[in-house]
């Protein structure tokens, strides 16, 4: 593990980007604080349209910061010299929908045909909520946020379907008002709840047992709020088992220049 | 010229459709109080991932309500037995971004490979406006609404380029902050306006002389207020040139299920 000079979140996004290039491995929470960070999914062209249309049709889990051109690895959110093969810590490798590797480059795997997919992430409302005092408590219990495969299904485009997959969060109740109002404002990083209270209306019969991440404890008190999941897009990408497809390692982002301030709703 | 029975506003949108696709030829504004109508660009599906690429990269003029699946001819804002090809009052057909045809149908000119692009259209929020009491000169008038190629271009996308074309409404000075304020809650249909004042600045010399619909007389102290426009998305289209293409004739647009108040920003 590298050592990093200074506190990670006063690395500006370029400099994060080169030194993850450079080899630095780590978890991305609380690096470049005021910047977005990104999911990456990409595709062969072949499957993008698919794609893009299931993010068409399923905004709040799938909101597009942006789609790179068909083969680029640059582009407007990764400044002058950014690239999306090496600037991301750790990155999946999926071949016929199976991961076969992890890896911190994926430049050699990149075909001219590969179509990059920045999809918001859920970091940015954090940040927002802990800001106004509404505590996170998966980030005060150092985990990460437990996601639950819900009964409901996404609107399905071409070869892409999948279920929603959705984030849990426990919100004391007497800001889970606040809750919704602040994350609301953010509709480019899955805006406000699609739920809240009662798991088993989600299908979900055991918040102790999440399908991804890890469980997280409640307060006494604490309402379950739900919000939709980019790990949806993924999921739903990997049921279509595509040749190649290449997605950031959970946790380990696409760190942008967009400043967060520029996603709140006009 | 068919005549309607009862007033054209109180026509449920699969009663219209129906009764365009027996062949009644009218605009449809004044249509279906309440429901949203669209745009219609269909291309085929070699072109569909740039054309929704510059959608997502350019929302304000391409304001997507849905896409159908490549070939298909009906989807969930049309109901159970709507047909894209018969359904809208008159269109246009397009050769290598040339004008071959205005028809009533276009069945036997759709390929299985189309796909069929629908866009907020402003009626939407024009309605709004004048429920709020904010004029609409060229409804007052009579007339289309003028547009104009602007000075600005679109984030191209692919083979998919252009200027940004925006719609001009004079709005009296004590209510452009309302006509802001109204149509910012619909972003789905175009939303706030690009621009207050100035035409020069959007590289607009002469607001007389219109590139496209119809000039329109100011009263005294209006100030010009540019939204952006769905003729954008067409315009860049036609400049790829596709071997077809297919939109709704000006002001005959496609009538959705879609109710006007699901339009409104969460």
């Amino acid at each position: 593990m590298h050592t990093v000079d200074g506190h990670p979140g006063e690395v500006h996004p370029a400099s994060a980007r080169r030194r993850f290039a450079a080899g630095l491995v780590t978890p991305t929470s609380g690096w470049s604080d005021g910047y977005a960070q990104a999911n990456l999914i990409a595709v062969p062209q072949d499957l993008a349209f698919d794609v893009l249309l299931f993010a068409q049709r399923n905004p709040k889990p799938c909101p597009v910061l942006d789609v790179l051109e068909p083969g680029a690895r640059g582009g407007p959110l990764l400044g002058a010299h950014g690239d999306v093969c090496t600037d991301i810590p750790l990155y999946r490798v999926y071949a016929d929908g199976r991961l076969v590797a992890e890896t911190t480059d994926v430049a050699d795997r990149w075909t001219t045909d590969m179509v990059a997919f920045l999809i918001g992430c859920s970091f940015t409302f954090e940040a927002a909520l802990l800001a106004a005092g509404v505590p996170v408590r998966h980030i005060e219990q150092g985990t990460n946020v437990p996601m639950y495969r819900s009964n409901r299904d996404c609107r399905p485009a071409g070869r892409i379907a999948g279920p929603l997959v959705v984030s849990m969060r426990p919100i004391p109740p007497d800001q889970v008002s606040d809750a919704v109002r602040i994350t609301s404002r953010y509709p480019s990083v899955h805006g406000s709840p699609v739920h809240v209270g009662d798991p088993q209306a989600l299908g979900i019969d055991d918040l102790d047992t999440p399908d991804f991440g890890d469980a997280v404890r409640f307060s006494p008190g604490d309402i379950p709020v739900f919000w939709a999941c980019g790990v949806t897009p993924q999921l739903a990408v990997m049921q279509a088992a595509p040749p190649l497809a290449i997605a950031h390692s959970p946790g380990h982002m696409l760190i942008t220049d967009l400043a967060e301030s520029d996603l709140i709703a006009p």
